[in-house]
């Protein structure tokens, strides 16, 4: 056990502590894009985006496969090939699978330039006791994004969604924290409004990328959770 | 991303989902020993489960630093040297720095041997841009507990208190969760009623030791909300 008190007095960060954290921008007219769009989670994501008011374009490796979920999600999304997607939005969520998170990356390195990417990516690996953490020689997921994209602003945030609870019509609260991490202010502070967008949720700051494998391998945890409980958890930030 | 969710199907952990998680054991007649008492956060456990009505025993390598801080708290604290306090224990809580966990734990095979282990030690770097985490050879500080005690029951919790709320005696109550995690269902139950003994706290599982390093380095990013938001933050599992 280490204190998490003590580095408060580390001189480190300090510098943005006179801002207020809740003080975030009006993200309402970015159009973001969720590349792996098509998938559970991503589709849940630009569900809830969309619901709230948010202009979405879901990208996939087959733009009539995007087209097809967007037409089903209703709410103005559109569907494209993951390119058009990236080349359209302003801020692009990455949510492939890890086993094709390198190369997709790397195909839209050009497209990403100057974007805000958000990773949520989680490497797992799951045997018969359940699911462990892979760990990716960057780090984390968002590290290899990071590195795989020099000139986009790479972020981590959204990796604890049940994609049960995003896709349920009927719910109208998501009552989970999204932990964003990243090396820019500008950027966490607009990720983070954006997760507040989405009724229930809070964007918390929690670190730089360095400290994301962590977040990214949590989501292991959460899938013992949920197995324990017969639950769709997610996770509060208390004292924030 | 990967979806939380799916998993839930798979045959690996069912056995025990007959099981209500909530029918935990009355752990009220357990000595519990805390080795690193004397420091802040070993301290703080050891005031909150005095307080809750548990007979705790400190122990230090000094047994009069022990001795010591147990009179500082008061609530039947004994202090011993470590060695004693392994001995008197039927529930031995690690909270000692990570700098001298494999040596401590080492010493105490014998003292240690068949008691039910419970580690909280987060193994962290730290330089001019806050906290990161350091990954143990065994995968993390729980696993290395594990491999050093062979003959112990080791399970790890209590992560992420804050030492600060922990020993302030104004506070009834700790908002936060306690993730347990181990190997064997009888012990991780018992120290989910132990978390459970202090108002506010709820223990609730959240996998085996193999995913004890995300949950260990977790603590850093909480190092990095505490700074953002002047908070001393924990953790709440949402739908549980």
């Amino acid at each position: 056990m280490t204190s998490t008190d003590n580095s408060a007095d580390s001189p480190a960060e300090a510098k943005p502590a006179a801002k207020d954290p809740w003080d975030l921008p009006d993200v309402s007219g970015l159009v973001v894009g969720v590349l792996g769009g098509t998938g559970d989670q991503g589709r849940g994501l630009a569900y809830r985006l969309a619901r709230a008011g948010q202009k979405v374009i879901i990208g996939s490796r087959a733009a009539e496969r995007a087209e097809s979920a967007a037409a089903g999600l209703g709410l103005g999304v559109e569907g494209a090939d993951n390119a058009e997607c990236a080349r359209r939005s302003d801020v692009v969520i990455v949510a492939v699978p890890w086993d094709g998170h390198a190369k997709t990356l790397e195909s839209l390195r050009e497209e990403l330039s100057g974007k805000l990417v958000i990773d949520c990516v989680n490497p797992l690996g799951f045997d018969k006791k359940g699911a462990y953490a892979l760990k990716p020689a960057e780090g984390s997921a968002a590290e290899q994004a990071a590195a795989l994209l020099p000139d986009s602003r790479v972020t981590a945030a959204f990796h604890h969604l049940s994609a049960v609870l995003l896709q349920d019509e009927s719910i109208d609260e998501i009552d989970t924290d999204v932990l964003v991490l990243g090396e820019a202010r500008a950027d966490t502070d607009l990720v983070q409004a954006l997760a507040g967008r989405i009724p229930g949720m809070r964007g918390v700051f929690a670190g730089r990328l360095r400290n994301a494998h962590q977040v990214e391998s949590l989501v292991a945890n959460l899938i013992s959770v949920n197995r324990r409980y017969k639950a769709h958890a997610g996770l509060r930030v208390t004292d924030v």
